[in-house]
């Protein structure tokens, strides 16, 4: 018998069918014998009905009332699939986030969960119930809704998950697990059998939607084995999610589009000092960090002799007008800044990255040769990504994915 | 300076303009020097949709979930309300009925109020924010959410106007008061200025639409003087409930219709000595109570020396079934059951009805000059009803609206 966490997107619980057929999932995995809890999304585009209905009333709703607004999308959720799962026999209670013991900081619109006091829902297991947990949404210590970001009923999942000592957290979602490219646009694209907490991190950080980046942290943090799994196909096992040392060693691993990037070039005016433009920098950081937003690809060409000095990054196209406000708000005469929203963002996501610099080159190499502009490069650790136009991206992640064989299961 | 609880029914927060229009009555009683607290029920046909969505998964979903999947509707609308109340300018700040401490019994979906514990809606209003607080829903004190059954926001508002020492509820709703009868359908149906608790009782507790009659009763035993009055002409005064001794005294104070009675006949048989038939009725009624159906016009025709003795009373549509379940049931041979979902019923509410039992003898007399059929009288302390044909109900309504003359507002 082992304890097990099944966590349903909201493409996995879109519509009173989708939800039986989740409910059916979580009731044969009892069935067979498991200790089972299921975390649950909002259905379908509720939240993004929420937020329409929210910027109907103002353009600017206060992070908290919206939170008030968005926890009730999870709260229908977990009503329905306890519902379902009873009226196939079995015998489901649905929690709220606060119910379920999910203490977060009080940021509204993306709270942190501070601690799981998991009794509630201990105490459910032991009595035979299925505990079904909203996901994405936890309480502050003063009562206060509080919801956890976009993706958080994944963390939310594998928080649950680590708080309840289970033994595996499972992923439901649309696809059947982690592909070495997103299939919709690579139709060779083969699924991995198995990923390494760091390469699914970078995967999910850059562009895969499978499971939240977060999430990944966390599951690697307390070594959880996490499956993504398809809801549509419940008897394939899926990717399963684990330590480096269990998975197969592969040049790369998969290739991630990003197409909500936006780059910003900051030229900034000889009339600074180079002291001030420093300072300029360092206050945008910290600014941006203050905001939640991550700036990506971050490179400051900063010259001596040079009359006007850039610091070039992406971030998120949700953040782009944020961040533009406040460089403006610091902008002298004389600077210059200068947004593109057509450019999409690939990454190649490799452990052997530092290892071995020809893949970068072998990137650049089969890019030129099809006449595919590349804009910027940055590499990390287990990543580069590039920039080209938006209408070159398809054909580009098409090209390097051919390039490394990654639709052959048997490559390394 | 008056401390004022304002309540906007479902209609008053059909759509983000409705909710802007509520948020300005609020925002305008408060900038009036008042100290304000708003209880808001679901959006418009919230409850409906999600009791739709529900009987999707399961024809009888249990009650604790239900609750759980109802308690949203108003979570939503205290978010967006807050959201335009603070669009306008002003300080407002939403709690769920658990945040705002309505502590109920645990009976899921027609819980009773056990408490109210007003410190975080004081704590609000001392900051001098505007709380505004879901209606129809509470928390048990093991934190399951629960709501108060159909109209329950009107009494989440009595009540907590009475744990904060209110010095008035209004009850915004889409029409202008309380009427002398529906004006849908008798066209010169005239608004009262004021009614006592007892006649607001009964009116709506047998088909006024304006106000909870549970509400009512509250109001009455703490002497909290409410107004209904319309979101859409808020610079109306409405109608007041009140004392009895406040009012000015009618004879008739008004007529209401209900097409959502059905009627029983239960004729049982010889074969059940009269001990048994008793005990029958006695387990019947003791049976409605438990599950909350109201059984009106009672009547039990027991003659020691009929063959059938007959049992013959009417239920609200939605309980018709549960009741004809319990008492097929109890049904022995020979017995016989009747319904008739045909009738309305129309009832008299007259203060004065046990001093001049003429005015019973005078509805009858208009009733037959029309060729009205009467299937049925019972009398109250209040009121009488009567049931009619469906099809001729809304020429009896007129006909008695006319007889007394109650169009005209110097009547006695």
């Amino acid at each position: 018998m082992a304890k097990i966490v099944q966590k349903f997107g909201g493409t996995s619980v879109a519509n009173p069918e989708c939800i039986r057929k989740a409910a059916r999932i979580v009731v044969s995995e009892a069935n067979a014998g498991n200790e089972v809890l299921a975390v649950v999304s909002a259905m379908g585009h509720t939240t993004d009905k929420l937020i329409s209905l929210a910027q109907q009333i103002t353009p600017s709703p206060t992070a908290r009332e919206l939170d008030m607004l968005l926890t009730t999308g999870e709260q229908q959720s977990v009503a329905l699939m306890s519902m379902a799962i009873q009226e196939l026999g079995g015998q489901a209670r649905s929690f709220t986030g606060g119910q379920a013991g999910i203490i977060t900081e009080s940021k509204h619109g993306s709270a942190r969960i501070e601690e799981i006091r998991p009794a509630p829902l201990e105490s459910a297991m032991n009595r035979g119930e299925i505990p079904v947990v909203a996901g994405f949404q936890g309480i502050t210590t003063n009562h206060e809704l509080t919801t956890l970001g976009r993706g958080g009923s994944d963390t939310t999942a594998v928080a649950v998950a680590t708080a309840i000592g289970a033994d595996r957290c499972d992923i439901y979602t649309d696809v059947n697990g982690v592909y070495t490219s997103d299939p919709r646009i690579v139709s060779r694209a083969s699924r991995l059998s198995s990923i390494s907490y760091e390469e699914m991190y970078e995967m999910a950080h850059t562009g895969a939607t499978v499971i939240n980046d977060r999430a990944v942290s966390l599951a690697k943090e307390h070594q959880l084995p996490v499956r993504i799994r398809s809801t549509f196909w419940p008897e394939d096992k899926g990717t399963l999610v684990t330590e480096l040392s269990n998975t197969p060693e592969h040049s790369i691993c998969g290739i991630t589009l990003d197409l909500n990037q936006v780059w910003f070039s900051w030229q900034m005016s000889v009339n600074n000092d180079q002291n001030s433009k420093l300072d300029n920098v360092a206050s945008l950081f910290l600014r941006l960090n203050e905001l939640n937003i991550t700036a990506d690809m971050v490179m400051l060409l900063a010259r001596e002799d040079e009359p006007l000095q850039e610091l070039v990054f992406t971030v998120e196209k949700s953040a782009a007008k944020r961040t533009q406000s406040i460089i403006e708000s610091q902008n002298s005469q004389g600077s210059k800044l200068l947004l593109d929203d057509k450019l999409a963002r690939i990454s190649v996501i490799s452990r052997r990255l530092n290892g071995k610099p020809e893949i970068v080159a072998t990137v650049f190499d089969a890019l030129h040769q099809a006449d595919i502009p590349v804009h910027m490069v940055a590499t990390g650790d287990l990543r580069f990504s590039l920039l080209t136009p938006k209408n070159h991206a398809e054909n580009a992640l098409n090209l390097i994915h051919q390039h490394f064989n990654l639709s052959d299961p048997n490559r390394n």
